[in-house]
């Protein structure tokens, strides 16, 4: 017997079948005798619908309320699927976030989990009690509802299970796990099996949406195992956990890409102390987010060029807030958002030598040219020309034997 | 300065153009200095929409998480005018159940109201701030989430504003008030101005939807004065209230029908003790809810003839139910089911003569045969012919002057 977290995202409870779909798995994994903690997102499309109705009262919509108004949804689902159960027979009780209570800190729509009531679920559960509980949402210390961000039902699974001390959490969800690309991009892609919690988050943050990246971080520090896998087939799933659990046989774990960037060049820019930080204020200060960041030791000395990418949206005003940056001078802005980014990601790689030369050289083969280059130690992002995606990103699953 | 309660209804809050409108009317209202108590129904049809989703579940969804279901609803768009209020510069916030609270006693979907805590509330009115709170919903000792069954607004309403003793309450609505009968279907008809509790509820237990009869019966045992508008007019409304605050310048009020009744009658039933209890028992036991019933003393002592009348859809149930009961016999049982009920209503009845002669006159003028009669101190009921619905109707509303 074991006390489980299982998490159902939006799609998997889309609609009333759905809804009756999972309350069957539920059921099943009752019957193999485990304590069950189900929690649970709003039903696909519901969020939206309800932030489209906030954004048509006002641009700038009351954030305390907002996040009464986006709590309904989860609310609703929790009672369904609770009504669900108890149809087929499982005891099963919804406990909203107040009822628990859930305690957060921090500010409205992006508050963080920091404690909950576990005995009266853990009573409930030892009778045999399922507990449904609506992710994304708790209340603050003065008895507001607060919520946890997008797609914050997955940090709420995992606070759980640290919580809880579950003796697994799983992510079910539209796809049966995770994928060394996108599968509908990349025919030949392949489910991973097992994935550490670094690489999950390298892939996470270049597009792979099947797991909220904080909910990912959460779990890493707390060395909570995930299991991601699909509410529609019977097929395993990944399992997310500690880097030395994995056996790898891969060095590359994946591939991803992205297409939203822009890169900046700024030609001859004075090479001095501090010159990076005057470049990045203004930006940092707006809000644009930088992603990947190259600069050479300069030549002379005294001036060098300085390489960055940005989400393509940013692109004007990156450019015009630089153009009148003060603090620094450069000889000439360069300005390409026709680039994508691709990435390979894998744990093994910092073991394994001529992982880099291997990927540059099976562009070169490709005739692909690298305009940018970035490394971590378990990933290395190359920036190319957008109309060569697909062509790299084949190239590099095939190269990596990924397929 | 007056304190209020403020209600609107789901078609006052059927699109984010009717929450803007219904946040501009309570500015208004604040800006004439008035402290607000803001309630609020679900949108328009979102309460179908969950409990279309619970009878898809199961037929006999779990009454709590029904509860929880349904309160989602009025928890969406108390957040909605909250945040419309904010916008247009309004200081407000949305109270839920739980927040205030609201402890209701009884059954899950059938509580009722019994007290709520006003301290914070009446500390946030007094520093100018609108507090809206969800209609329909409470919570019991337990801290479950309950609700107060359909159209359990109204009652909300009533209920705040006798715990909170505010000068008024209004219920704003999708009619301009109430009218001497239904105005889609008798053009005649016309907004009373002024209507007594007890006309109101005889009007309403008769079909008229503008307000729920629980509502009614509980401003008038605490004598709170209601007054129905319209969202969408500024035209005066109907205001209910105590009869002796009415000067009657009408014998009869309104005139109400309903189509959707069928008559029972028995035929040589034994005139004895007890039987009427026999006959009816197994009807309250199945939940068919007997309307009026018309029993004359017997000629011969020995036997009688006995006349209800029941909600059509009942209709197979209800015959079967008594050719099965042994408890009683009759000689015959005849059903019709192609009848409806008109009703008089009004409190000055009972002062003035003749008013039940000069009813029953007038569809005799219209050569109307009366199946079956019901007084009341305040009404007078008959059951007709189907197809001569709604000619009686408009000769009553010409007869007592209505038009």
């Amino acid at each position: 017997m074991a006390k489980k977290v299982m998490k159902f995202g939006g799609t998997s409870l889309g609609s009333v079948e759905r809804i009756l779909h999972a309350a069957n798995i539920i059921k099943k994994e009752q019957g193999q005798g485990h304590q069950l903690i189900v929690v649970v997102s709003a039903m696909a499309g519901k969020t939206n619908e309800l932030i489209g109705h906030s954004n048509l009262i006002s641009k700038k919509f009351n954030k305390r309320e907002l996040d009464v108004l986006l709590a309904s949804g989860e609310q609703a689902s929790s009672a369904l699927i609770s009504g669900a159960l108890n149809d087929i027979g499982i005891k099963s009780k919804s406990w909203l976030n107040w009822q628990i209570p859930i305690l957060t800190e921090g500010e409205h729509n992006n508050a963080r989990i920091v404690n909950m009531n576990v005995n009266d679920i853990n009573n409930y559960l030892s009778q045999g009690g399922v507990a449904v509980i609506p992710g994304f949402q708790g209340i603050s210390k003065s008895g507001d509802i607060t919520s946890i961000g997008r797609g914050g039902s997955d940090a709420t699974a995992v606070a759980i299970a640290k919580i809880f001390n579950t003796d697994s959490c799983e992510i079910y969800t539209d796809v049966d796990g995770v994928y060394s690309s996108d599968p509908n991009k990349v025919p030949v892609a392949k489910k991973i099996n097992k994935i550490s919690y670094e690489e999950m988050l390298e892939l996470s943050s270049l597009g792979a949406k099947v797991m909220q990246s904080s909910a990912v971080q959460t779990a890493m520090m707390y060395d909570i195992p995930l299991n991601v896998k699909s509410t529609f087939t019977n097929r395993d799933g990944t399992k997310i956990f500690n880097q030395e659990n994995i056996d790898y046989t891969k060095t590359v774990t994946g591939v991803a890409y992205s297409k939203d960037d822009a890169k900046i060049t700024l030609i001859g820019v004075e090479d001095k102390p501090g010159v990076a930080a005057d470049i990045f204020e203004p930006l940092s200060k707006n809000q644009i987010n930088v992603d990947m960041v190259i600069q050479n030791i300069s030549a002379d000395g005294k001036e060098t060029d300085l390489t960055f990418t940005i989400k393509r949206n940013d692109k004007e005003q990156a450019v015009s807030l630089i153009k009148n940056n003060t603090k620094m001078k450069c000889k000439n802005i360069q300005m390409d958002d026709k680039v994508s980014k691709i990435s390979i990601v894998g744990a093994g790689m910092v073991a394994t030598p001529g992982v880099t030369y291997k990927m540059f050289r099976s562009l070169a083969e490709e005739k692909i040219n690298i305009l940018a280059i970035s490394t971590s130690e378990i990933k290395v992002s190359v920036i190319i020309n957008e109309n060569n995606t697909m062509e790299a990103v084949r190239k590099l699953h095939k190269t990596f034997n990924l397929d």
